[in-house]
């Protein structure tokens, strides 16, 4: 089974206002996760705030998630940077650390041409040698993938799957078969967006890369499975439950509402590094009622209290 | 008159691939600048790959150029970054090396709300305590101002003017009086996007702020002056002439035709860090043609035979 299948989970990367990694606390995050379950982890996605944390505190993390993991679950890192050394250099370093695939968004300032966006997965796949997914966000990269360049990407060495983003007109199937009929043999379709994940797996996508799995990969391993093992029913219920939550994800945007989420498990506050803002009250309230919702879904070990302090 | 008023000149960072400052080409730069009487100098800016490059490098360029220009026309640092800690420790080490302006890009990779880049702005120019111009561009950052935004932030203290993209209407009397009735008393207004200088500096804009005078200041003041100084004749003879490189600049991005022309009329060759990719062969003959169009408006002291190697 390929590395990008399954369910992946997203945890976020906790820092001081600094920047400086708790280890401790990635360690609690990255603990969960192996626990529950999960298919793989992706370390440093944008959940996991690579965007915002220098190279230091990325390598940094890679090691202490690595050794957390000690293996129960494959690794895969998020090594996207403004510039190919950089993430190039990031690439090498997952591969050093243990990790076992990574991930790649094209971070851009300049619009890059597609020629561009094609030479820079070339010299990260090359640089890292392990198995590579690209890493399709246009709301924060700022990066259009053609189909095309998907189909040229996926016949590279190491370029073995592909994240996407929701369909713009939810046509899920037919998005699949397009890319399926245009890219290499065995290469990985997954979608985030957890809102649009039922529907992904039930029209047979590869992965689910899950932002809220990477605080609740319980319920979230629950819905993959029912959606994939085609129990609509089953399936539409945890979606159904899931609700309240995607709506908080729509309103303030998934990275927010983790951390206030990690607030409502964990025991240690973390808050996003500026300028990201934590969630207001009214934003707090909303996820607190939303993780009710949930109850029912939540066996054990996601089963947890929310501290009575929120 | 204000900081941001007039022609403010964006030269490129020269670097090698390894982002190191190349600082004796980075001085023939700045000194062309001065020599050609612009009104700023726009230092890192897009053109001068301020988000490409590390803080390191950054500080350095800043030094570089300031001791190059030695207070012979005002220097404004671009001191943007993804983080707010980051961009506050630009603007503060600027204002120490002698800036006298900082210009301040919303560069997100999260969705960035309105408050948190309020926030985000209220901190740096706190930290920096110069005048900071808002560098509205929604095409590298990510971030869309809204005019109440903008409106808000030029209550702020040190914040004193705004460079804008072009409208896409193309209205720009429209837009300037709309955003003088909403902006503080006092806050100046310019476009960027080379192209469209003309009709802004006519429809009474305070400030262009351009690409191409980062290497053709010259030719570039002509153009000011006589769109300014309301001889539309000849400003719109000196657009035409203008106009085989604006066709590039739109083909390709500025970015990409800002190396290309400085390896035409530089000594040294530079290029673009990666993924960005210098131009092809195809779009270094449209550059060199279309520097050829602008033969009768390069009088000294940019009138420059182009090297005989390209």
């Amino acid at each position: 089974m390929s590395l990008f299948s399954g369910l992946s989970a997203f945890p976020l990367t906790p820092t001081d206002q600094d920047g400086r990694l708790k280890p401790d606390t990635l360690a609690w995050h990255v603990e969960r996760l192996v626990t529950a379950g999960v298919d793989s982890i992706g370390l440093l996605g944008s959940t996991g705030s690579y965007a915002y944390l220098t190279m230091e505190a990325r390598m940094r993390t890679v090691r202490v998630a690595a050794e957390a993991i000690g293996g129960r679950v494959p690794l895969i890192v998020g090594v996207g940077a403004l510039r190919t050394d950089e993430a190039a250099a990031l690439a090498r370093d997952a591969a050093e650390a243990g990790a076992d695939g990574v991930l790649l968004a094209p971070m851009s300032y300049q619009k890059l041409t597609e020629d561009e966006v094609y030479q820079h997965f070339k010299a990260v796949a090359a640089a890292g040698r392990l198995p590579l997914c690209i890493y399709n966000n246009p709301g924060t990269t700022n990066f259009n993938f053609s189909r095309d360049l998907i189909a040229r990407l996926s016949r590279l060495p190491h370029v073995e799957g592909v994240k996407m983003p929701l369909p713009v007109n939810g046509d899920f199937k037919g998005e699949l078969a397009g890319l399926r009929s245009m890219t290499a043999q065995g290469f990985s379709i997954g979608y985030s967006g957890d809102w649009g994940a039922k529907n992904a797996l039930q029209a047979g996508a590869d992965a689910w890369f899950s932002v809220v799995a990477g605080l609740l990969p319980g319920p979230a391993r629950q819905l993959a499975r029912a959606a994939a093992s085609g129990d609509p029913e089953e399936a539409a219920g945890i979606d159904r439950a899931f609700e309240p939550l995607w709506a908080t994800f729509r309103e303030f945007g998934s990275f927010r509402v983790m951390y206030a989420l990690a607030n409502l498990l964990g025991e240690e506050e973390i808050e996003p590094l500026r300028p990201v803002l934590p969630l207001a009250a009214d934003g707090r309230r909303k996820v607190r009622s939303a993780l009710s919702h949930l109850d029912d879904v939540m066996a054990s070990p996601d089963k947890i209290a929310p501290r009575s302090k929120q």
